[in-house]
């Protein structure tokens, strides 16, 4: 959670200008994301999220997030919508960055999710595939295979700081996952970060997805499997079955899963967990002390990763085979 | 600007319960106010502020500021209006803090006001000192006289560190601001700290008074100089002498100044303008390099009180005698 960069007022009503927004009545840097200065504005017609994209995002990118957003709304799906300037152009530059109009979505996330939600997010997952589809721009996953290997060459001589042994045992992961990654299995647009703080309820009631950010192409399972690590887990490490089951249900109720897709599955969780594993390793090593994010422990996706390694069935997830 | 807690939404479900706020629809912290955790609400009844007092607050000034809200805003002051609970509390607790629901104030602060928008602060002001008459509670004016001379007794050995010779600059300031701070002036409720990001306007028109947590019981031409310091120096430190006219033809449009109040005015301004540079300097010289404050710098203040230092008549402020 952060806000990078102060608007002032003027610059804002004269970016404005070029939006079909209302009248500004107020703006506020929201704590939301991490990669970005989030405000909320409220305006005689409807309250707004405004996007200041910093560094960390690359703008040649954001074509295909804002157009995706696009896409995926016009396809039935509750997620926020950037608004077209006057001009046609999704994107425009406030001080000195490329900036977005969003629509703001009501609802909160939650921070103690239930099985009955897991269904819900199941389904909102499948829909987002099925939505996905047609959608003309591609940018592929940074963060698979090659973006994992890359990870670990930067953090491997230390990894045995955060417990010994890991060096080697996070090799073999890789070893095993590089040799029997699956390849042919129906791919698409994937979210790729659909942890609870991006799907937003009203009551128990999906009411959206949000941040696409990390929205990319990729095996459309894998992105069940992100799911499952997110949202399946319990606070002391434990699979949630239940959860597991009703995710799984939710997902197929929609868009059911191949065959092939669900023997994958061990494979692909286990890659997920691994994904996020390395990236949390990687921040652990170098964010300095004191600084103003918050470090995720990177230790709680290795037990996960321990999790889907001894996996002997798909079945152990919930499913009904 | 800080969020310092977040807050599960069950918790903050719960919360609400005991009040008549409506339905809750999303909730967002917002980087606003370094002292307290703020969140914007919206209700299916309006947009709500909530505030979670953090331990820099003082919990037993708490009726205070927020009985004082409730008083400004009964005497037709546009400031934020704390909701009661349905037992009638102003305060309750959420998350192990003091919380308390207040209503949502639309407007923006001015990064660059202008003569007419002090000579709107200058009235807002004096509405301010006329609605606070008949508030029962008192809450004493810690940063005044005692206060400056405690924090300089702990900034005063490292004072050189930010100019040479500010040592005895300083120590003299305090001696003649001891000597002949006026006595007798008309005193009451003051907000002190009215900056420009604390006053907000639709247009060019002021919407309200915001953040009371430094108000207290004081002079009232005390006030008025805060404002003068806050409000009526270029960015290149030079006085603007069209815009304090207007902040005081504005202010005693509403309540006209008594003669002693006029003349006292050079000394209070030199008391307010250290004020300032007191604080500021005790931050800059005890934040550590890194923190997620930004340190403001201590030399506008001297350079404000040093051009205090100098002025031979209150009408170098842009007054008509």
């Amino acid at each position: 959670m952060a806000v990078y960069t102060d608007i002032a007022e003027d610059e804002l009503k004269w970016f404005l200008t070029e939006y079909d927004a209302g009248q500004l009545l107020s703006y506020k840097g929201i704590a939301e994301g991490v990669e970005n200065s989030n405000f909320l504005l409220h305006t005689s017609k409807a309250p707004l999220i405004l996007t200041l994209y910093e560094k960390r995002v690359e703008k040649s990118d954001l074509p295909f997030f804002l157009g995706l957003m696009q896409h995926l709304s016009a396809g039935g799906l509750s997620c926020p919508l950037p608004l077209p300037r006057k001009d046609g152009a999704l994107l425009g530059t406030l001080s000195g960055r490329p900036a977005a109009l969003i629509s703001f979505l009501e609802g909160m996330w939650l921070r103690k999710p239930e099985a009955k939600h897991c269904r819900e997010v199941g389904k909102a997952l499948a829909q987002m595939h099925v939505a996905g589809e047609g959608f003309a721009l591609k940018r592929p996953n940074a963060l698979s295979l090659k973006g994992w290997q890359t990870l670990w060459d930067k953090s491997e001589s230390r990894a045995d700081e955060v417990e010994p042994g890991l060096q080697n045992e996070i090799r073999s992961d890789l070893n095993f996952l590089q040799a029997s990654w699956p390849k042919d299995l129906p791919d698409g647009i994937i979210h790729a970060d659909l942890f609870p703080d991006n799907v937003f309820f009203l009551g128990d009631e999906l009411s959206g997805l949000i941040d696409f950010y990390f929205a990319c192409n990729d095996l459309l399972a894998y992105d069940v499997s992100i799911c499952l690590n997110a949202w399946c887990f319990e606070k002391d490490g434990a699979y949630n079955i239940t959860k597991g089951m009703q995710m799984l249900e939710g997902y197929q109720s929609v868009r059911p899963l191949r065959d092939e897709e669900i023997a994958a599955l061990p494979t692909l969780s286990r890659g997920s967990a691994l994904r996020f594993f390395l990236t949390r390793l990687y921040d652990w090593l170098t964010t300095p002390e004191g600084a103003m994010v918050t470090k995720k422990d990177p230790l709680e996706y290795l037990r996960k990763l321990r999790f889907h390694r001894q996996i002997s069935s798909p079945a152990e997830y919930g499913l009904s085979l």
